[in-house]
């Protein structure tokens, strides 16, 4: 963290028919954006102005060529135009083929304008997974676009939502099979992204709980072995090598402790253990972050809300946006001042 | 519900080394609890005696031989006492044979009352399950006790935690074999006993949402089948025999639209899906339910709290057992008002 430092953020405009450009405008207006964080959008310059009316934003555009011409001063928005989407042709409120193909290619490009160092990071604005796919991209979701990219191998979802941290040791499997998937070497691996994500945090010897698979965390073998053969003795490992690390915890009460202040950050077994917490807490204003990249990524924690967006009617929230951009900087070296 | 009814309940003292009688104490103090209910405590008349001093509350004791000699006074406190706790020989704080003993009687007692008309409910203080064992008696908790007792074979587990209720589709086993365990019978079941005993809250055509058992709800089959070939079915079944009830829908939104009050149950699919949110937002003022029984009964939503009845700290907090006695009231038929 260095004083007064703001890092160069990339924002990916996401997908045009959604709620995306919407709260870009809105996000990038606010001051306490600029104050953490030099932003750059990645997007379409002619939607976004569209989208101005929507947010009932006035902010100047101004289309650059390259990170370098940027200025990044409050009051407007410096865009990499990308003119990839044909207004004429868009539908609000719907997924496309064009849209999709253009969501993909903002990420693209953001990840080689961080990949070579023009920005610090980047925060993600929300994309249509079936516009995707009409466009021929057949990925989950961002996460795993961004690991293609950046040829990276072991990553793991994280979440923010006000007090509470989460990262999440299996991702969008069957439920049987994150049960399979559950391995020491993967929790091991997790738990040191967990640690190094924290200390980047500004946390020093953060404290990680570990939630348990099985109900009461197993309840000593009578409720599943999970947690004897393969968490425990994964957790005792990561403490051997000087992590201040808990756990298996029962999960019920664990996420409650964790937001209390108890833990810094919480590793969950599975997709809806984490995220039914973290959407519990902060609907609004959660944070994705991709850990394990080689370069900085948060994103918004919500969908592209098509039918709001298709009303066109202006109530898009920016909070999750605004708090994935400070969380970008942060992590990026930016100063909280 | 009857204006102006006030049932009986049968509380049980629960374990008599943990927070039971203390916040039993504090709680027949209150007079927003016999305002709706009227309060039989079945125990130890010294325990409770003794306790009176941890909790700081100056109840007159009145022993009593069976339920119709009760009063009911504000002030006093009506006591069925089964004289089965050598208050020399009992440790705080700790589990031990005698108290585990004495803890399964009470239940039995309670169960008897409420079975032959004597109260038109129970609700249940925190035993410990380790000195049950230790007394020979094999349950893991309440639920078995009771379902045992009343020879019900049918029977979930309900959470309400403020706005949110919750019943659980499988409860306490390992989570691979809740995976198993989840069959259009047993989901129909659990659905009928939500519906059931949300219109004993007194709700119309109650909205009953249920979640999936994979992430994001399988995705159309993405993430896991058991959405498309079991839980879908099985909500389609119930739909036709009338009930208002929607899903399988992704857990982690779930939770956050029935706190928001767009369902008024939640059908969980396996025990931390429904016990995370719950604890989350209601962790001392939480009410469990058992459903099914022929009687009924509510619990605290809390153990024994051992460390803290040992030191005689008297900070036990009596909210979730208030909350279960105003619960037991209504589902008995009487009146909020």
């Amino acid at each position: 963290m260095r004083a007064g430092f703001r890092p160069i953020i990339g924002i990916t405009m996401g997908d045009a028919a959604g709620i995306g450009p919407e709260i870009v405008c809105k996000a990038l207006s606010l001051e306490e954006v600029h104050r953490v964080c030099r932003p750059v959008v990645i997007g379409d310059a002619g939607v976004l102005e569209d989208a101005q009316g929507v947010a009932r934003t006035d902010l100047r555009m101004r289309p650059v060529e390259r990170v370098s011409d940027a200025t990044f001063a409050l009051g407007a928005m410096d865009v990499l135009d990308l003119h990839n989407i044909d207004l004429e042709r868009l539908e609000m409120g719907r997924p496309q083929p064009m849209a999709g193909k253009a969501s993909y290619e903002y990420i693209a490009e953001a990840v080689n304008l961080a990949l070579s160092g023009e920005t610090h990071g980047i925060t993600t604005a929300p994309i249509s997974k079936e516009a995707l796919h009409m466009a021929g991209y057949d990925y989950p979701g961002h996460t795993e676009i961004l690991a293609e990219l950046t040829g990276t191998e072991r990553y793991a979802m994280m979440f923010v939502a006000g007090p509470l941290k989460v990262i999440l040791a299996t991702i969008h499997v069957q439920l049987r099979r994150a049960c399979d998937l559950i391995d020491e070497e993967g929790l091991l691996n997790t738990f040191g992204l967990a640690h190094e994500t924290m200390l980047r945090f500004g946390v020093d010897d953060p404290r990680i709980a570990v939630a348990g698979l099985n109900p009461h965390a197993g309840e000593e073998g009578l409720f599943g072995d999970e947690e004897l053969k393969i968490i425990g003795p994964a957790v005792e490992r990561a403490r051997r090598r000087g992590l201040n690390i808990h756990g298996p915890l029962p999960a019920d009460t664990l996420f409650y402790r964790a937001k209390e202040g108890d833990f810094d950050i919480v590793v969950a077994m599975y997709h809806d253990q984490g995220c039914i917490p973290i959407k519990l807490l902060g609907f609004e204003i959660g944070v994705n972050i991709t850990v394990g990249l080689p370069i900085t990524r948060t994103s918004v924690d919500h969908g592209t809300a098509y039918r709001r967006a298709g009303l066109r009617l202006g109530t898009g929230n920016p909070s999750s946006l605004v708090e994935a951009l400070k969380i970008a900087s942060q992590l990026s070296g930016g100063s909280m001042d």
